[in-house]
């Protein structure tokens, strides 16, 4: 197909992206601030450079056909200076949204898609009247760079104010009402040049300490929800004008309602277990999407059930290497620092 | 893991090889006499020097903790030569009979395992008695270096020898006798270095001008004959020793007798469908035998169909990659010419 693909960032997210390029003969070219990354042991070529060096974005984009991302939080200012030399998918104002949990917020709620209540918090004296509006308990969460959890702190009556102010460090915050969830479902969608959007099968997540710990998938939700589910994600992918993929995790209350929690325009860890239980895997449905390839097919042969290996558990996984029907996948990451993604597990069970 | 595992071959083998090693985090030094080699692109390193190259095999030993290799016609003094610095899995006993199908054939029948009837033949002499004793049709095959039916010729009268000698280049060789077989199948069987084997389920090949075309898996064959071949497949394997994958390609005939045609030791090309269709593929259960990691379940999860692409069967995959249930495969070669394995494509279908 003779493409070449640039990706922006060289954690397990690339790796994954370069591995599935690879499976179509399409070489990779990882821009990552980091030496050694985990995307970089399986990329033809790897530039280390920090994400503003000039230079580093004139060599990738005369490498490569397209570029695109594994984290979104690649600052804005070198994605828009790199879209002026090469397509950048999805784009910075993808990018934009995904990054700020306000905009997000209101960007899906100009849609009319539901979100949990907040207000924007940007001083204590705000944080004050935030939690009068909405009530506790509720989550303090930078606008920024919060990700597993990290710059978000609880508050469970007003008085817990000036400590969470302390401990988020003062930054643009939101203060979000706390939604009595009975589950957190993800869905993924890909979408094309064309516009065209395919979604997988809706999924069901439990977090430990914030970090996935387990996906099911499908979720065991209505038909009726699951649709719905798709139907927003995709909704929200063309309303960005997404070229790639977008992960949009939900609340899911027991009356049937969704709320979208978070968005990402990239692969996602709930979405790992397409790889194993799906022909086209999330990864390569990016690859596909980014290239302008067609499309492929989302539907799942198999039920799977996704473990996140964390910190030290990748050293344990001699049991599962054996057991039937379980797919094992490990980043090549050197150092397993406590609750730092070192691999996962899949496991496949016969289609329901 | 912490294991580096080295490849010798460069090829589409020794690609998907390095692909399944980067599943389990483990990264792979390839050691090719070609530049720009299909493995090279997704390996973590490439040394590219001749075979007979005593320095890069020093160097390639003290990268790596095992080596396993691709295709079976490494020099066996190279091979032999590694040995003595890293560990070399399978081991040069394993090559000396793959490589030689005089000494292939003879290995089988002392095991009391059936071959196709076959003549040793030196010289034009011989030629003509081996013809008398086997009866036309017959094939006249070198001992070394045949792949995909080179060095290979059909005689169907006596009269025939003398071109046939001469087209083969008058090398050793034997002849074999013509099987009106009604299948052509394959098994490959994993073996660890405890000698446990695991077999995937047998399959049935398709072949064009000598060359796989088309793998259904499983083989619609009788379970009686499927154990068989397994059976077989592991006894060739535990009586080699070996450490890695055996792929056995047998005749079947009408009346049910297994035929052994031809063993490899190494990743198969009738074997690709395990990419998709288990949850431990072919390449992955190489790299776990080799690392002396635990063999997996090689059960597959789906039924499958492979398709090689040949030549530039490769440019026309669109249709295919929209296709349900289709997983495309392409090998990152640059140049398609006639009847090179540029990729294949595999149609999965829920296990019957």
């Amino acid at each position: 197909m003779g493409a070449t693909l640039g990706i922006l960032g060289g954690g397990q997210l690339g790796r994954m992206t370069a591995m599935a390029a690879a499976r179509l003969g399409i070489p990779c070219v990882v821009w990552t601030p980091d030496a050694d990354s985990p995307a970089s042991q399986v990329a033809a070529e790897t530039i280390v450079a920090p994400w503003n060096d000039s230079q580093a974005a004139a060599v990738l984009a005369a490498k490569v056909d397209a570029v695109t991302l594994e984290f979104e939080n690649v600052p804005l200012d070198a994605v828009r200076a790199l879209t002026e030399l090469v397509a950048v998918r999805p784009g910075a104002r993808c990018l934009e949204v995904a990054q700020d949990r306000l905009l997000e917020k209101t960007f899906a709620n100009d849609l009319g898609i539901a979100t949990a209540p907040y207000r924007q918090v940007g001083s204590l004296d705000e944080l004050g009247r935030a939690f009068q509006d909405i009530g506790g308990p509720a989550i303090l969460k930078s606008r920024r760079l919060g990700y597993d959890g990290k710059g978000q702190t609880r508050l469970n009556q007003s008085g817990d104010a000036p400590l969470a102010w302390e401990e988020v460090g003062g930054v643009p915050c939101i203060l979000e009402g706390f939604v009595p969830f009975e589950k957190e479902v993800s869905v993924i969608v890909g979408r094309g040049l064309d516009g065209a959007c395919r979604a997988y099968d809706v999924m069901e997540n439990h977090h430990e300490n914030h970090i996935l710990r387990r996906t099911l998938a499908p979720a065991a939700i209505s038909p009726a929800v699951a649709s719905q589910a798709q139907e927003i994600g995709a909704r929200l992918a063309s309303a960005l004008d997404l070229v790639g993929l977008l992960a949009v995790e939900f609340f899911l209350l027991e009356d049937g309602t969704l709320m979208v929690n978070e968005i990402a325009p990239r692969p996602h860890n709930s979405g790992h277990w397409t790889i194993d239980a799906c022909t086209v895997s999330q990864f390569e449905q990016l690859v596909r999407a980014v290239v302008d390839l067609p499309l492929g097919d989302p539907q799942r042969h198999s039920d799977a059930e996704m473990l996140n290996l964390l910190g030290n558990e990748a050293s344990m996984v001699s049991d599962s290497l054996s057991q039937p029907g379980t797919c094992v996948h490990l980043y090549g990451k050197s150092e397993a620092r406590a609750g730092r993604k070192m691999g996962h597990i899949t496991m496949l069970r016969p289609r329901t």
